[in-house]
């Protein structure tokens, strides 16, 4: 608690990489955090990074992505020293109208706990192209109170 | 104003559900407010809610969904005591490119009262993928002061 | 310094019109700043406006207009008292995902001097339809402290 207050009155922008996570290939940060304010970057459904391996997929279908993007969000917005329950907004970007039902079914099951104890984010769902093989991807914007 | 100063103390998470909108059918909020943030979630051009009926767009023309998004936004910013004035940003996404410059047309219009008490929020419009039969989605995100 | 402390107090909305931009054509702003929070709307790789002549892309190419994108959305912040520094999310629009990895290099290269005086932002790049002849769009969120 007091932790979580003395992180909230930092202004410095920091650089949120859980050990998930491989140190960004390209100049972005997985998520920052400034002030009360903290900003996870698009998640998709990669596995945790292994030394030398490339980025794998947690596996073909919605499922297992959907539910690997999630942790993966979940681990950035831990690594801020937030949860699920601070988060504002969450985009969802689908590649397949055809997905929604079973994406927003996976999605309420996920958040079933949360809504216990905050209100759900606000959340957008759009269809949109994704780099083969991926289908979802997600992004959260998280204030700390 | 004494009660929006109160509200814009407050730090805890709360859902914003107009009496126009259903109670959320998934685990998101139409809008949520913290503090002096406010997010309202992709809005369309559904009706308010009648008990007992399905979702219903306003119609089939981009100028009828068009202004019921832009009402449907409206009523969630309302309810956690903003308005326009506090939009920071709003993003448009619609599924035409055809469609920019009637939605422009309409937005211009339904903007040209309130740009005369504040500078008009920021935009993005990008095309996407919407589910059949809709043209438009509308979400914001205010800072109240 | 003193001047920009005096900035972050205001809490009056700001609009962001640099000499580089247009007087917004609609009612929207290509950027806003109000409290601490700065938005900047979606940048396109249109040339610095000149009175008379209809907006110009920087050229053709990804490159060039990637480019001239970052150089709009920089004018915006730098309008609004912030720098790169101060960015916590930049969205990538781009309308082919054939175009990935030549944005990733053109925003590496970018960014990698302002990588050493702050964590470069978080992003999420989707690919999306935008008007005939734009091959990318950039939206910006800064918070200032």
């Amino acid at each position: 608690m007091t932790e979580k207050s003395e992180q909230a009155e930092k202004t410095e922008k920091v650089a949120l990489t859980p050990t998930t996570h491989t140190t960004p290939p390209a100049k972005f940060s997985h998520g920052v955090r400034k002030g009360n304010i903290l900003q996870v970057a698009g998640q998709v459904g990669f596995l945790p990074a292994e030394e030398g391996k490339p980025p794998t997929p947690a596996g073909p279908t919605l499922r297992e992505q959907t539910l690997q993007t999630l942790a993966n969000v979940k681990a950035i917005l831990e690594e801020g020293g937030a949860s699920w329950d601070d988060v504002m907004m969450i985009r969802v970007y689908l590649t397949d109208v055809d997905h929604f039902a079973e994406m927003n079914e996976i999605y309420n099951t996920y958040f079933e706990e949360q809504a216990l104890t905050a209100p759900p984010a606000a959340r957008t769902t759009v269809y949109v192209g994704l780099p083969a093989g991926l289908l979802i991807e997600i992004d959260a914007l998280a204030v700390l109170g």
